[in-house]
């Protein structure tokens, strides 16, 4: 046997029961102090239980507090999205050195990223109208998230409504658009209204007739809650602090180990064909294998009443808009590849010769090579804060290892998949009326609107893009063959939506269609999210190379809303697959039983010099609330260190 | 609410417990009869518990039987994979008209992908050595798989030893591999002698401290190996067929909706220490969160002491042998977007104009338009059989819409990732002994055997593939860059291994290394598979492109190795990501909790003229036996009807 000299191993302290032979006797749930604090993650308070919140919210609004054992520090910020940027930022204005290193050419921001011309990685036109852009990432930010609130405030950028659900022409809320399942389409508000023959096509037991998804869900989740919070007035409002967080830390307790799955059957007691229908529209079905308590922490954070906001200009705006006082610190085009550095208690390698006063972090970087010249850069810095996903810092080498916890959440803190497809249209058709699309149908030519409706219009993609609003240009003959031999059979259009915002659902490939919640200002067109998927349904687009993907995409707008909206498309399309990435390694993580208790707790922890940010170091994978709630913890422990 | 009367709804027979408030009160297991159905599945009987393996073994030997009722037909086979060869190859020769419609543009063999110079598919030398080949795919083949042994036999092809496990250089087993973990690294067999440094190093408890991995995974799944079978001299037998059944059907009953965490944590009562080391050790950790149920059968199919084999020049031997009677029946490069097909009792839509004697089916394909045109072509049928993995069949469209059971499979069986990373070696340096690496590393310049092993050998790329034996032209600046950058510290070199075959294992991103159990005739070098990996584990090297992986898989290899074996590299190396393939996507299916009661049954099932093959549509996923079994069913199917 060989032990690797150079390489600190860190035996973990083995665990409280390691002594004693009944550890294998019961296995005992995680202990109360662990589910404790991953609570305090879920609620932001400190080891005291005292909230965090408002000590963040007064330093964004007014910078890192002055500190008599602060002193100016060189630091490594590694990466540029949203946790990167704003930790930068504070301890810039705080009087430290900061460089940001990013592997990304010229785009900051992270899973932060709009499809648009220019900006501040200067793109080329995305879409055939050049004032068209659309999200491949972060598109809704909710108006309960308080730091990301302060920081659009701070930063003066402008927001407004996104519709995640659509609404009329005058704003009301319509519940027009569709939901399409098992070959039955139905409207939304219908469906609430009315829920027996889409729950009947699942072959629900008769007690869940007439009850929606919705309603089922949230009634198998109440019990949980009222583990925490109560309902007053009709809402869902917290105990008081103490007795929300062992509440919480209950709920954590017992469900720690759950998946989805095992809470619906073992605890719910639902049948296969009720979790069938609430997987499907309630967005639950690629998440059924993973932790119950990730899902249930997300309808916490997210709940039904939510307001919702975007950007003008799109949600790149904020990194635009963070990049006016950071921008110059940042170093692009530098992957990187090695992190050595020297913590007290750790042999260092001889690789590292650490002076009293010498840096403490040393990085090694490499460029992408995209000009033909692949450089390689190292910094040195006397802290770092590592804001890579931890599924990226997989292929990343610590020296020496990081300590056991940190290492195991490096190799299995899962990561989701998730894939967008857009597609341009030229005009607006989710907005129109019947009597809209009978005039711009005729207008293509006399009697289109008709065929349509009976089935007779030409279906070898001759139609594709037909409409005179439509550019020259997009559409080749290799296109059209695609789009015909994927073309939707559905012979029957359905009535228009003529609605603004929200999307429709549906069990086909595309899953889940949303429209934009505000025209782009002079543009007659529109950019449909024509497929957002998640985990296994998203690893199915992702097999397709991007261009495969539009005639599939399409086909499946056209099996909710009709073969006729394919007059308008323009033949550009965009899509994003966060899996494959080769800098985000997935949209965000999403914890599989059992790492709340196990692994969560250790994944902010500072190792030495180091520091960890970005939005899978909070309790809020995904949103850019963790992000920048992790920014402000790891910028306060550089500069108190 | 708008019925879409083109499409079939086909609303599902409620469950059998619908009509009743009971539902909701504790959740039925799935019932026994259904839990007897997959066990027949597993042990491969027909539905009056006959083994249908001596039959099936007939029709490979002797092809499908002369039947009275059978008369010529035409017949689609959709993917050319082995289960789509081996069934056109059986309904070809009992006189039917076949054509196989293939989406790759001129390879056959699905998942069996050799990266070779040649072959049928005319491919370009994969490396720099011409003669060198490797396994993309299939690599493995137990000998106690009978349907395959059958086919190798009829056509004549010559297998030998694949050693799964290392051995010396007269062919006994070895156990000099490594295992390297927590920055410990230890041979295999010293491993399994003395488990101690190891099992500490993840911190189990004192009760596993003796116990190799593998040893307390055997003895916590005994107990449910008993339902089914008995120890008899050391080996387990399985019971009478109709106790063996039932035992299977009990196990699944019980564990049909588990994960292999559930099962770990609430059955075994294992710690997170233990969990972490047997995921480490015994591959489970990816898999923690699928089917319990899916990961035992796996384990029940390949024992400790099955023998392996391959194929000689390449697992590609035999879909090539198959092809040399099948070849001409292919249509390549035709992708089938959608599948339309008549059946009794279900409404066809207008587009299908089915008469009593007219096709069944029509098949709508596209070209990939490789050579810049695309070409849709349409082909009708009597029958079908359709061997597509489901995840891929999620982008194909059926009308009318196929039945509940089906599209659930379809939307819902996980498949599973899993990527390989090849690395050409100009010398078999695995092989060597201590003495042997002297005499190469000082033929490259005299003192560099000793400076690898003080540390002292420079690290900034120069001594990529240096070795004279390394055929020049392969390794440009910018590989030398990316591989500096990459590099791994580890120091202190281990000692040479000096073995053929077998593997290594770590808890780095590569985590199994396999070397070559056979030399290419003529070649002193050898291609090893430098990283193979499932899962999350896969997911992370699918977000790099293929050329950025070279250097992390070297990099890690390096870490096990140690940093001298960079002098052999040649510059040439290959990937495989089975999820990111468009026409595989996913390596296979692995289940999730309840898809073995609630899904596998149905996915066999004719719809009408459409008959379901490939891999998925057995037990066995992932194996060429699956898929042959699958192959003779649905042939057997199709001649019959």
């Amino acid at each position: 046997m060989t032990h690797n000299s150079g390489m600190d191993v860190h035996p973990p302290t083995p665990p409280s029961t390691s002594s004693t032979i009944a550890t294998v006797g019961p296995r005992q749930a995680a202990d109360f102090e662990r589910c404790r604090e991953a609570a305090r993650a879920v609620l932001v308070l400190d080891p005291q239980n005292v909230p965090l919140t408002p000590r963040y919210l007064d330093i964004i609004e007014r910078g890192l507090p002055k500190m008599a054992t602060s002193h100016p520090k060189k630091i490594l910020v590694i990466g540029a999205g949203p946790a990167g940027l704003l930790a930068a930022w504070l301890l810039h204005q705080a009087g430290h050195q900061v460089t940001i290193v990013e592997a990304n050419g010229n785009r900051a921001g992270g899973r932060i990223k709009t499809f648009r011309a220019g900006g501040h990685e200067r793109a080329a036109a995305p879409f055939a109208d050049p004032r068209q852009y659309a999200e491949a990432g972060a598109m809704r930010i909710p108006g309960s998230h308080p730091l990301v609130m302060a920081l659009l405030k701070k930063l003066r950028l402008k927001k407004r409504p996104f519709y995640y659900s659509d609404v009329d022409h005058e704003g009301h809320p319509a519940g027009h658009t569709w939901i399409y399942v098992n070959g039955i389409r139905t409207r939304r508000s219908d469906y609430n209204r009315d829920p027996q023959v889409i729950n009947q096509s699942f072959g629900v037991p008769r007690l869940w007739w007439d009850t929606p998804a919705s309603a089922i869900l949230r009634q198998v989740l109440d019990p949980i809650r009222d583990e925490f919070s109560t309902v007053k007035d009709g809402k869902r409002v917290d105990k008081p602090l103490r007795e929300c967080l062992d509440g919480w830390a209950r709920v954590i307790q017992r469900f720690g180990d759950w998946s989805m799955y095992q809470f619906l059957t073992q605890y719910a007691r639902l049948d296969e064909r009720t979790i069938d229908l609430i997987g499907t529209l309630e967005n639950l079905t690629s998440r059924l294998p993973l932790s119950f308590i990730h899902s249930f922490i997300g309808s916490y954070l997210i709940s039904p009443d939510t307001v919702f906001w975007e950007l003008e200009g799109g949600t790149a705006a904020l990194p635009d808009s963070l990049l006016q006082h950071v921008g110059d610190l940042i170093r692009f085009d530098r992957r990187v590849t090695r992190i050595a550095y020297f913590v007290e208690g750790r042999p260092a390698t001889d690789a590292l010769h650490a002076h009293s006063n010498g840096p403490r972090v040393w990085v090694d970087s490499v460029s992408e090579g995209r000009d033909g010249v692949v450089v390689r850069e190292q910094f040195t810095a006397d802290a770092a804060v590592i804001t890579v996903p931890f599924s990226g810092l997989r292929h990343v080498q610590f020296v020496p290892h990081l300590s056991y916890l940190k290492r195991r959440a490096i190799i299995e803190l899962h990561y989701d998949s998730a894939t967008k497809v857009l597609l341009e249209f030229s005009r607006r058709w989710w907005e129109f009326t019947e009597e809209d699309w009978r005039r711009q149908l005729e207008a293509v030519r006399p009697g289109l609107y008709d065929d349509y409706r009976t089935g007779q219009a030409p279906d070898d993609g001759s139609l594709l893009g037909v409409h005179p609003s439509v550019p020259a240009g997009h559409i080749t003959p290799a296109q059209r063959a695609h789009y015909a031999a994927n073309r939707s059979l559905t012979l029957v259009p359905p009535e228009a939506v003529g609605i603004i915002g929200g999307g429709s659902l549906s069990d086909n490939a595309n899953r889940f269609v949303f429209h934009p919640s505000h025209p782009v200002p002079g543009s007659p067109g529109g950019v449909v999210l024509a497929s957002y998927s998640w985990a296994d349904d998203a690893a199915k687009w992702d097999s397709l190379d991007d261009e495969q993907r539009y005639p599939h995409a399409l086909c499946g707008v056209q099996q909710v809303y009709g073969r006729r909206v394919e007059v308008f498309y323009t033949g550009c399309g965009r899509t994003q697959s966060w899996m494959r990435d080769p800098y985000a390694y997935g949209e965000a993580a999403v914890l599989l039983p059992g790492q709340h208790t196990e692994l969560l707790p250790a994944i902010p922890t500072p190792e030495g010099p180091l520091h960890f940010g970005g939005c899978h170091t909070s309790a809020k994978p995904a949103w850019i609330e963790g992000a920048l709630e992790s920014a402000v913890r790891a910028a306060l422990e550089v500069h108190s260190y």
